[in-house]
């Protein structure tokens, strides 16, 4: 295989331990193309709130910094998350918030897919199109196409797995396409 | 005088200490009409990362439960945020996640006014048109008119104090027009 | 009964005339409550392009005076859309330019109620969030709750009529909201 | 010189004549670095309403299919905007609703620039992240930073001149940022 090998790592939206999206996050690895590595980034929940006043007094936390350098050493950045209430997840957010003020800014020219999965069918465009316009400022370079967003994805997972074979498919096509975008 | 008396809250969308906003929002209750009370809710800083398992475990933080109840009380609500990456920042959102899953759910139907204050000229437009969409969600009843962005914000505070006499006028206006969208 | 007759009106922002949307709004009168009348307002393709200049020299079209009218002297507006590139289609702000120049404006405080359909799942979503935000600045009163986004919509309709039981009960229960909404 | 010569196409969003878009717009080929030849596409006033009934009847007016293909020739696309009623303004959009059904549809993976000069200070922000949103469904290829504002724009030009000497620094600035952008 001629192909460069990429590594793209996950980031998760929600702290559920039972997440739709946490789920999703997971199967990923197995639906990759051959030359793809997928790593999970630490979680959002190991972030404190973002403080200015704290970042300058103490700096910025480990948790922060690590993700921060897991990111810039990433060919891709995938990001799955929830909506909470017609928009990006506050926790997810605040993570963004922190990153933001790492300098070099890990996101900048980073290419990023998200995806969305939700119980109801509009299945997180919401989120994404909020989520799309916070990337604009981290300068991110972000697929256009396809778009993933799993509606009714209660049917679509079992005992915490994705089994659902159209989704399955669907995200390793979403998955090469990345890894295309990803590699120019 | 005829007029109902009004007691408005404000929900400060930052953490810093010298935020601009929290200036903002602690000027408010000198500039109100006379029948309006204001008062400061509690800290977004004061609520963790919110979490459903966390949320089913251990039910609602005190903290929660209090700014729910606070404005569930109240005649109306102002929320006074930065703009964080071109959105609401996350440690708001986050309150805002919380504040969604307690029933009754505090904002249906509630009257809110929107004021955000930054460095640069465009005043947190960004921040609140997300805002706007994510209050849909929670039902509110939002006022249109006058939108209050308060550009170069930094030259019209002096010593932790809103000193702009223009940009104080003007905030008394926006407050004497949502004391009527309130009362109606 | 003792409730007041309201007087709703329609505008629909396609011009196919087997519109999706344009099957909805016709379907609509017969689905309201007892005490609400529904008129159809004329076609956006009336319009002609906007241009200040052209408003300068020539005053407005006829067309746009008339709708201004029928909309100032309506209890609420309903705008029923398709979206097209996850927007507002161009026919319908084009039309919004105009109504927006007219003196009185004529949606300032008027009760506003979006519907969508679309042969998709996500049944217009995107369309309706930057109505609100374009309405926002009309000061218009938009209806936050329950929002209409049809998707799948070729299977809900058949021979130009909207058969779709479960849509019909929802849109009657959305009128009624409606008029609820625009009561008070 | 070794840099490859680039050729921009620009799209302006306003009919009328004295535009502060349109004059920006004329502006850019004296600010452009020496290998960009930036030319003006046609008017989006030469567009017809979109109604795909016509489309399907009669095919594409010439003039969609002459700006659709000098898109697809271009090197880039620099959309030239004012911002109308807090969104894209309807004669625009109309012009991007029938390009988006030409086939192949010639914004996609096209690299886009976009500018907006307003008489007020947001200059024009809200209209620029409709149109990403928009793009997103295109497919284009949309540069996010430096982004062009121009608020206040009256006191910048002068005689139907851009003649600000901030705003034309800025704007050459973001056309070579552009040119890299688009050769790579």
């Amino acid at each position: 295989m001629s192909e460069k090998p990429l590594k793209f790592v996950t980031l998760v939206g929600s702290l559920r331990k039972d997440s739709l999206n946490a789920t999703v996050a997971r199967a990923l690895p197995q639906l990759a193309p051959a030359n793809v590595e997928i790593a999970p980034l630490g979680s959002v929940g190991d972030f404190p709130l973002y403080n200015a006043d704290v970042q300058e007094a103490q700096g910025f936390p480990e948790a922060v910094l690590q993700m921060a350098s897991m990111i810039a050493e990433a060919d891709g950045l995938i990001i799955v998350s929830p909506e909470y209430n017609y928009s990006v997840p506050g926790v997810l957010k605040n993570a963004l918030d922190w990153l933001s003020r790492v300098s070099p800014q890990p996101l900048v020219g980073k290419p990023v897919m998200i995806e969305s999965a939700s119980p109801g069918v509009i299945g997180g465009a919401r989120m994404q199109y909020h989520l799309r316009q916070i990337l604009v400022f981290f300068d991110a370079k972000v697929m256009n196409k396809p778009e993933a967003m799993i509606g009714q994805a209660m049917g679509k997972i079992s005992e915490g797995k994705l089994t659902d074979a159209a989704t399955r498919e669907f995200l390793g096509k979403q998955l090469q396409a990345f890894a295309d975008f990803a590699a120019h």
